[in-house]
């Protein structure tokens, strides 16, 4: 255990990249060494010296961020300045292409994409990746280990490649793992996970589905079927793609996701036998909150590096509703980055995360 | 069939009342035959001959609304004034009081609340009706009909008492009915219905839970396996309490509701056979949407009196999602019981509404 | 005066052409004779015979929309149809090309963008006009009309050009006009315009500035000094630009506009004398709401017609803030569109806009 | 200078309360010494010892607020634990009462209300306090320091009370008193504060103001020529009544102030000698970030402790519109009140708040 590491951020321009630089920056042990920001800079930007990031976002702007910028990228920058740790909050296909590197550089990688999620193929099918089927995928993928500290926290301690999971998936899997675990859910009669995000999710890019006047007093379900964060549900669960419904639906809010998550179980439960299996199953778990009477609600997880968990039977206590929440950008991205980060290092799981 | 009708108004003053007072004036049979709004108004505004419309809602000034005001009710006014349809937009307990009285005056009533709208005493207990029981309650229960014209259009026709149907329940009904009756849904595998409302469902109140503080930037879950509606999906639908979840949530907009609802077949379904069952349940029911390729969205039916319904099926055509969306102001309150006096009134449906 | 005529729209697409399409198909003099809507189509919808109308605004939908389409443009389409009136909801370089061909064949114009609001070529400079200068705009310029029924329904009545007002300029020279001609403003103490309007006022293309991340939860300044619609507020209250500051401001809702606007009075007023104003000024306009001891706000004209304007002095009298409210999309271009229609035509002022 | 301290707050339960209670706990020097949360609670929580504070704050849950309780107020119980400072979170009117006791008691305090901000009793004529007049208020009237860092930071360092600056005040106060020091203002021009503010300044009461329906996607203007916090405005930029006009409006968001204030000056001057005059009034400011070419936006400092300001002059020098933003529940509450505290305890003025 070292006290302190070298980081750099690959995509700090865009909502996840700002938060993760913002909890990089306050980090108790890192305080003191803030990370490299590197990425694409145009030619006028490169003479100097990069972008300040208080330009990119000026909601950082403070004593700890003077003199901070987007430098040009090279893997030398990274070399010269004794990077150990690479978060890469790129594209899904920057990071295939960008990991491989890393890793033979002796980087050790944080990527928040979903470049190296899935172990299945079938369940990768949906991306598309140039590189499927190479040799050096292969192998790269065999190095990575979902990030979610609550259910890989010994793998991710010694991984070289953590693949940071989706938000979705991350609101969704905390809710359900537990129960399956425990073989209480009945599968054959199929779970439904109905969630809702807030806009951040959809990335920073100007489409007509982010512009204020579609999303705005508005809600639409989309990717019935075939979202691609389906595939963690599958592979982190252990479920069947039959045993499973995922909708995602666009809120009119900034940020967080709520899902709402529909189970029959086996047989007749408690909410005590209940409360229980979820108190065990995250008994080490500092970033996830458990609600006992109440529901989680998106206000409470905003702005906070926590996931809210909290379940309703219904009377005859064979069907349960978990709602679950989170921030989108912080334990849906970065906060989770940040936590694995922790693990990776040794140091205290939640640390600079509460 | 006459030309035009003697209405009144009591509850002009919430939401929903102040959208069915501008639905009524703009009617092409009603214009010249402005609806009488009456309710309780204190002794100051009495002895005023009133309310002014436009103070109460100053969004309706306009010529149509010059000298229109909110008079003190007695049933006197209703009877001087040759009232012969009367609407409620009151709360249940006060429709329960009121309804048997006007209908011993020979009104024909349409009341928006839930007084009227369940047939089972076991699903009336979760409101606490204090006239539970009695024969009076008994009998006026026994002359309503529910309040859906896609459904109950000839009983509607004859009716006396016309029990508009609650917001959650028009979303989902919809949406279900003509696959349920078609008998294509496996009920054994259960129903999910996840709903999500704007703030006007909530009432015009003022509480902890309207607070623009609360709502806003969140969505919360609440009334699960409770929620008044359900008995209505139970007896329209025609399931049982295992067979359906139905859970309600807030959303941060205005007004608008989605319902995400999710079934499963008894064998594999086409897209085309499922569009054509839809077709055919609603070939004449112009107040009806269908989305064809495309699924419903909040901001394509607020302030518009339709409901939009839309359904994805799964590849192996054996699950469905259908997404369906309303006003819950109008096509989930006040633009039905409109659709509800142009049936009962023998007018073309839609006349008013489009 | 006709009892009605055949318009066509260019500029269905954007959100003011939407609120177009909408009032022309349900004006009672319009209703029989849609209109015909043109534009751009790519080669695949031309062989459809052009895009359903319903399909580029879903909430349009209605057995009144039935088989309406925007077909590709062309004069002789126009020509062949018997349209007389043309409506441009089109960017302003659009307009600078097309109104002159449209009055040479004769079609009497209703412009909704910048393109020929202006007299003073120095008040212009800013759209830098490609024709600027050329005699065919000179004339063109020659023939239009400011379209503000308030101000000038005598010329607009006998015009064949209509230049549609700006959105924030109709929302502040309402508000002014009156006054100013009243000769009460000390106009060399200055008058401050702060405007704020919905983002539906930035147009329809995604930027960065649309980005439901950008609006939302947020409010900005912009165009300080320098805005569009200035030119418009000198040439039509008659002030010097020394005389003036108008700030616009881009808040987080879908639409609406309201300017708090600052004057100081050469001599102490009273809430009578500046209501006799007003009362007076506005006496034959349908679409102007005068409020009295309240202050209008977005929520009472957002999907009307109107314009509310309201005042408040201080307590000596010499100084006033008027706030004016009004629908951007409505009363600040397509429905004053309509009305300057109905004004052409000879019809009443509101109809079709109540 | 000692390098912790026992505080209390009282009023924990509203929304700035929430604010200063999560700085409090986060404070590099007051961690180990959690703030005493005292205030009325009823009998039933009494019994159990006070009210969890994640009960009342649920976004406040973690391993830092386990165990911390809203207390059952009483002197005794502020004496027993050793409180030196006392925050007050509440109405004025109890602030009146409460402050004169806890300074009999040797506490010193910082009051968030509008209680003691106010020197000359025309200007506290406003809010009506009972105790007007009496021997005690002005005794403790002259005690108190106006709580803005930036203009009084050596009176605070010794301050036994605190007038916390209200939130549309210190908006306005930090973007005109380096102007108006300087001199450059034309005061007989007359300033405009214009300015806008999320609803969480409107408190946690609901009210018809406060109800969701009324404040979302509606902009409101309120308080014209008569908003109580006009008096810090005259008392602490040094102007008189008839110099200054603030205008107040509801925003359709949580929380932020952007105030557009209109200046004009004696001269002409340039951008960079207005912006000299900026940094050198805060240059040892640290919570004053000053914008250069660009204007400060509400998303850039909701959830800072920042207040940002930027200047845009005429083309000609001669006026100039000010953009100042704060988090009106942070820099405009309970982070200023904060900074207060490091100021009157020798500490960094911005620690804990970066």
């Amino acid at each position: 255990m070292t006290n302190t590491v070298q980081t750099a951020v690959i995509g700090v321009t865009g909502y996840a990249g700002a938060e993760l630089a913002r909890l990089l920056l306050h980090h108790p042990r890192l305080k003191s060494v803030p990370p490299i920001f590197a990425g694409r800079v145009d030619a006028k930007d490169e003479a100097r010296g990069g972008i300040p990031l208080t330009e990119i976002h000026p909601q950082l702007a403070g004593s700890n961020t003077t003199g901070l910028k987007l430098e040009p990228f090279s893997w030398e920058l990274l070399t010269s300045r004794g990077v150990q740790v690479l978060f890469l909050a790129t594209p899904h296909e920057q990071s295939r292409e960008w990991v491989p590197e890393a890793l033979a550089r002796g980087l050790r990688v944080i990527d928040l994409s979903g470049a190296w999620r899935l172990t299945e193929s079938s369940n990768r099918a949906i991306y598309n990746f140039e590189d499927e089927g190479t040799e050096l995928a292969a192998e790269t993928q065999a190095q990575a280990v979902y990030g979610m500290p609550e259910l890989h926290r010994v793998e991710i301690a010694g991984a070289r490649l953590v693949a940071n999971p989706g938000c979705y998936a991350t609101s969704i899997i905390l809710a359900l793992k537990p129960l399956v675990s425990a073989g209480l859910v009945d599968l054959d009669h199929g779970i439904v996970a109905d969630s809702k995000s807030g806009v951040s999710g959809a990335g920073k890019a100007p489409t007509a589905k982010t512009h204020f006047m579609y999303a705005a007093d508005n809600l639409s379900a989309y990717g019935l079927f075939t979202h691609r964060h389906t595939g963690e549900l599958l592979e982190q669960i252990g479920v069947d793609k039959d045993q499973i419904v995922f909708t995602p639906h666009l809120l009119p809010i900034p940020r967080g996701i709520l899902s709402s998550i529909y189970v029959r179980f086996g047989s007749s439960q408690t909410a005590e036998s209940i409360s229980q299996i979820y108190r065990e199953f995250f008994a080490h778990s500092p970033m996830v909150r458990l609600h006992n009477k109440t529901l989680p609600q998106i206000q409470h997880v905003v702005h906070t590096n926590y996931a809210d968990i909290g379940v309703q039977l219904s009377s005859d206590g064979r069907r349960a509703v978990i709602v679950s929440c989170l921030d989108n950008l912080l334990k849906g991205a970065s906060s989770q980055a940040m936590q694995n980060l922790n693990v990776m290092q040794g140091w205290p799981e939640a640390e600079g995360l509460e």
